[in-house]
């Protein structure tokens, strides 16, 4: 693991080089995490790697964590400690890159105690490696994939008459630990009918009525990297107008997913669906960019949108996950992850995408 | 609801005018709902609260997220947005508090663009509001601890010959599950043995074995509010300088307990039990602040240390925790909710704490 480590410590220096930073404040715990192999669940207590562009590694602990053995020199305080004393001495002159999650209770003091030294957002110096995956993190990456097609499949399976959307999220839990994952990526997105039109409906109590749409959007983490994928089904029956839109849906995926590979520029993904979708006059109810990147969370660096101008690298993960939502009707989202390649990309997520009527 | 959230807002509008404050960025997602009764969960998007001291509310929101109704004003954006041209209009001049978490992403860019404001750390004014617990919230906190004393008497009759830590935690989420709470406050702390040594270490694989001190530290979530418990187990037998060291930390708990009323400096709880335990030589196996404020977050603005020398007031509600870790040996912890009163405390949790050797 140490030859790994120092390579992407090398990969971030580089880019530190480049956005002209002297030293970065790493206080993401998985980017920390990923660079020193060390874990700590920090909660609202400080934990930070400093990262100087030309060589040096420390860390900054509360006496509370276990690090384990470690070769970088670690500062140690307690929970009385005035962090900005702490952390200031080594941030003398220079560009100072922080963590774009860093929170303001440790970057404002931190700043006033230091002066007159200039404080950037510098988390993509990390940002940009993490969303380049090596190959331990590819495989972990197909695994927990793995996992997400299998307990999709048990979870269509599942569904009955009466069940209701807790009832579904509950028994995905379960499929889940049968898999030992270390939690979810995400809090299970399980919407019936109407609920649907809401990308972000959480599961209630809503009982499972025919001719609804199903939109199950899941995800575990299996040894620290995400799985997330949507499939829509349809209970008993199907309209023939959300059959229509499904198959919009299922073609914007198609589409963008055929675009994918090294060179593409991301925003043409987003066009190529949205472009599909807007041609059948759904454009409107398009609501959300095509995807996001993903690795140790569900949400990485990275989007799939009209925004994204960069281009496509191979060992880039992200989603590719069109949808169109009908407000007090319903809601179709299809969603894959996919890994640039060379010459196109690997999709880890295989369950069927063709339109499926559930409880026949 | 309506009238409450109103006298919410009037208390925080009262300190951001002590503190100076003319314009206060409220972004953390629990006090917007503490303050508006609109629950969003931003994920990595924008989500604020604009609170001026003169009297204006705005709300800046994804035009992803479902708010509901509302009487307050809001400014949508898009993913796309340039989140600090969106805010910066509205932050001309005066000073700027910011909520504590408020991340670097967000707050260097909308420094950046505000030019000559001062930022300051401001969301005490919330905080400070948020740690008096009112009538509707003293009642939610009383039901979600009454659901963790279940759950804990549970527990401790499930654990058997041959259980794991993890084995424990899962039992412990069904049995959560059967009062439906929200989800857990923080994730489960049981351990066994030696790996209680460590206050924050993670249910694995460890199997109980005779003569093993279980620390058991759970919580859920309620309707919004947290429990937090810990209790200290003996599996089949206890080793005597185990029950000595039980024994200490009982008292340390308890004599803290008895000093809680309105008025009490809080840093003289930590003394009381801190100088209980090093009265037996143990002072430096306690190794963390007493406990800490609780709400809808397990860990609120709030210590209870040396270091706060603010005193009780009437409805504050933080746990009492003293512990003992002897390195590859053992831990012992006990751990209480109360709620300061005019003249002591109650108590929210009611699961026996005398010595108790499981397995018998």
């Amino acid at each position: 693991m140490e030859r790994l480590h120092d390579e992407r410590i090398k990969r971030v220096r580089a880019r530190m080089e480049e956005a002209g930073i002297d030293r970065l404040i790493v206080t993401d715990p998985l980017s920390i995490y990923y660079l020193t192999d060390i874990e700590v669940h920090p909660g609202e207590r400080f934990w930070a790697l400093l990262m100087s562009v030309g060589g040096g590694l420390r860390l900054f602990a509360n006496k509370l964590f276990s690090l384990g053995e470690t070769s970088i020199p670690v500062e140690l305080f307690d929970d009385n400690a005035d962090i900005a004393r702490v952390v200031a001495p080594y941030l003398l002159g220079g560009v100072i890159g922080v963590d774009k999650t860093m929170a303001a209770r440790f970057l404002l003091p931190i700043m006033d105690a230091c002066g007159e030294v200039d404080f950037v957002v510098g988390s993509d110096c990390v940002d940009d490696v993490r969303a380049i995956k090596d190959e331990a993190e590819k495989q972990l990456m197909r695994r927990a994939s793995e996992i997400n097609d299998a307990c999709m499949e048990k979870l269509a399976a599942f569904i009955h008459e009466g069940v209701t959307e807790k009832e579904c999220a509950e028994y995905l839990d379960s499929c889940y630990a049968g898999y030992a994952v270390d939690g979810l990526s995400f809090p299970s997105n399980i919407s019936f009918g109407a609920n649907a039109a809401d990308p972000h409906h959480r599961p209630d109590d809503t009982v499972i009525k025919e001719g609804d749409c199903i939109v199950i959007d899941i995800g575990c983490r299996k040894d620290h990297y995400c799985s997330d994928m949507t499939r829509t089904y349809f209970w008993k029956k199907v309209d023939p107008r959300h059959a229509e839109i499904y198959n919009i849906v299922l073609e914007a995926n198609e589409r963008a997913e055929a675009l994918v590979k090294a060179g593409v520029t991301i925003s043409r993904l987003d066009d190529a669906a949205r472009d599909h979708i807007a041609s059948f006059g759904y454009g409107e109810y398009f609501t959300h960019r095509l995807g996001h990147f993903i690795g140790m969370e569900d949400h990485e660096k990275g989007d799939v949108s009209s925004a994204n101008d960069k281009d496509a690298e191979p060992g880039m993960i992200f989603s590719i996950e069109p949808g169109i939502y009908i407000p007090g009707d319903m809601g179709v989202r299809i969603e894959d992850l996919v890994i640039v390649t060379e010459d196109g990309c690997e999709i880890l997520n295989n369950v069927d995408k063709s339109l499926r009527v559930l409880g026949n």
